[in-house]
């Protein structure tokens, strides 16, 4: 890498850095016990097919904060390294379906979102150069015949109707070797999808119909604990503290209690963590809803009063989550600041890897001008500069500082993979416990 | 990449790029059935752990002419896709030995050839950012204790004096999961490497003392046929035809008579298929001894009588192969020519191929100023200069012309593959038969 790609790279702001260099001179001195480590866990647990993890860099902690198993944003990547992506879907195939010439990819029901179909496309493309035939299949019941999308980047999609031929899930006269999914099923399990006779990755029971946040956290906190153990290393560092509350209703304002009183404890948990560390920093929490993605029904909040004093416009907001779905399961998470800004305006900038199988490819920030480092960088309507990593993460330079840029995207991929772990832990899991069908979905939901 | 970067791509000077486009018109329509086929086969028969292959480019054919298992030339290959390469390496390891924290590389018995300790630094560098310790055992009876050996790249080496413990192969303190040898043991098994007791990759049965270019070349025949049946192309486009001699001895003239049938068997052949294909460049053939490297012992030829009129100097530069052995095995090689120049001098240009496991990880031009298109470029003492690949041989780009550099580059993949797997039945077959103790060998050279 040139200097010149280095140099869009955002800068750490904060002073508070000690214990940042801390995680990143640990993770240097470790990286070969951390390599191995890794490929023993993947061995006992595979890999999902794809995801991307939203990390939160404070400069004096490093933690994930969303780990989405059907990612979007793949447009965003540096394209200099679409080679790796290609190279780990190869890798990916050999596990999921050595023979694989077609994959059917179901992709989320949107209509007119050109930012996501782009994404779809760059999917599209690295499936493609791995020399897979690729085609989509949408759940749009409007989608009746084969529809062309046409996009800014002057690339063509063509969306065509999901069909159910015997137990196979397909698009007219396709015979895919496997279904990818790239929806993450947040309006339910659709009946075309029961019992498929072809493998799906990642695996239907983890979408949001049926997968917890807060399942995915206390994955990661064992792995995080067993991690720090190896390199030595407070698990605090890289791990956000979270609770969960149980049927909340935000309108008919029951179990907000509870709510108080989780937001309460995690602040608490931060402050001791603040004190211990020197930050003086005001500790906050985010409040979320537990299943569910889009960054809708998601609040920043400094003190358990911000909870009880909700008005009506935020209630309704917090109500319901993405497609109108009532929200009933919360979860309150520890916010980390952000602290990596980029450009003369200092605009905020938030890291999000991605990998396919267990290899990181790449990572981009997303850089917000007209947001607070305590905010949430993915809500609704928000926009921001996608800025591709100028380097590939996959391995750290030991000739650098512990905090060069290598070294911070080395630290970068290191954490994303524990949530990918996390994330494999859920997925095999889902996979012992056979997965609840659409009807008890439905029951649930009543 | 920039177009800049491509313009550093050789030009194809011949006008016969009929079949050749034909090549790359079937492998780019083939793409996904090329991909599912070789995943098939690396499943049936691991790649071994990396492997460098030369091919010959003619315009009218593109077929691999040397292909090795210890290769060196790793500094000439596109730092800007070291990322392959680590992530090759990666996957590697899994399958090999994941628990893998430390590596033992053997290298070749070189003291003063820099290029070749440049290689090797490149290659510990792509070791080390996967994660692995590495350390250098060599085999040279000089080296007694720790030896740096600093390069003009800024990189330094550290030699150490390879040490049996028990069954295990090591240095000092060390205690490596595998090890990987970057020597071809042209000069025969050292007891020392007898009955290791830890994998040894490339096994040690496929160094030179015991590997045959002719079984090689077997396999990869039955390989092409294969091949060249899915794609339905004609397999002598991507195969160079060859006959194998045994005791041969040059000093002595003994078995001049068979190599001399030989030659011009695959002339003759040759010239059927320059005859059916309009090819007007007269037909020569490689040959050359059929274990050994570096160039030695090579001789093009043009006709039988060349091989009948040899003078007493050329007599002993053919006598003698790599580190003193008297060459008894010869092998009848097509020739291929070289239709690929580089620059204002038109300086013929070979391509390299590199593989780790069964990923391409990029290549590079041996750029050569003083030779002919129908000479061979490895040869002792010869002059290159690297030109490294511009992409990165992994997909094509079915968007731009079958010619066009990334599909060019694509077919170079495709044809090194082939290459490497008849690589990894090689190695297969020599698993399954037990390999000969260094007893037996000296045996076999008495």
């Amino acid at each position: 890498m040139g200097n010149e790609s280095w140099s869009a790279v955002p800068h750490l702001t904060t002073a508070l850095t000690g214990p940042l260099q801390e995680i990143e001179t640990h993770l240097l001195q470790n990286q070969a016990g951390i390599e191995r480590w890794f490929r023993s866990q993947w061995q006992q647990t595979p890999a999902p097919f794809y995801c991307s993890v939203d990390l939160r860099n404070a400069g004096f902690k490093l933690a994930p904060v969303d780990t989405n198993l059907f990612p979007a944003g793949f447009n965003n990547l540096n394209t200099a390294f679409v080679s790796l992506a290609v190279q780990a879907v190869q890798a990916a195939l050999e596990r999921i379906c050595p023979s694989a010439g077609g994959v059917l990819i179901i992709p989320e029901n949107h209509t007119r979102n050109l930012f996501y179909f782009e994404s779809l496309a760059a999917l599209v493309e690295i499936l493609t150069k791995a020399g897979l035939r690729v085609r989509l299949g949408s759940l749009l019941p409007d989608i009746t015949e084969p529809k062309p999308v046409d996009l800014p980047s002057g690339r063509r999609l063509m969306l065509e109707p999901l069909v159910r031929r015997g137990d196979k899930i397909t698009v007219a006269d396709f015979e895919p070797c496997f279904v990818l999914l790239n929806n993450d099923l947040s309006g339910g399990l659709p009946d075309i999808l029961q019992n498929p006779g072809q493998p799906v990755v990642p695996p239907i029971s983890l979408g949001w119909w049926n997968r917890l946040k807060s399942n995915h956290f206390t994955h990661y906190r064992r792995i995080a604990s067993e991690f720090a153990e190896i390199v030595r290393l407070d698990p605090w560092l890289i791990e956000p503290a979270f609770r969960k509350c149980g049927k909340i209703n935000f309108e008919k304002r029951e179990g907000e209690d509870c709510l108080v009183n989780y937001v309460e404890e995690v602040l608490a948990e931060i402050r001791v963590k603040y004190r211990e560390y020197g930050i003086e920093q005001e500790p906050f929490a985010i409040v979320k809803a537990d299943a569910g993605t889009y960054g809708m029904a998601i609040m920043s909040v400094k003190s358990a009063d911000e909870v009880r004093t909700l008005n009506r416009k935020q209630r309704n907001k917090m109500a319901r989550a993405k497609e109108g779905h009532a929200v009933t399961d919360i979860m309150v998470q520890e916010g980390v600041y952000t602290f990596e800004t980029w450009g003369e305006k200092n605009a905020v900038a938030e890291p999000v890897v991605y990998m396919i199988d267990h290899f990181v490819i790449g990572g981009f920030y997303r850089v917000h001008t007209d947001r607070r480092a305590d905010e949430n960088l993915n809500a609704p309507g928000m926009h921001f500069e996608p800025l591709a990593f100028a380097g590939p993460c996959c391995y750290p330079d030991p000739l650098q500082a512990p905090d060069a840029n290598p070294n911070r995207f080395y630290a970068y991929g290191v954490i994303a993979r524990l949530a990918l772990l996390a994330a494999a832990r859920e997925s095999k899991e889902a996979a012992q416990a056979p997965a609840q069908t659409a009807d008890s979905l439905k029951q649930a939901n009543l």
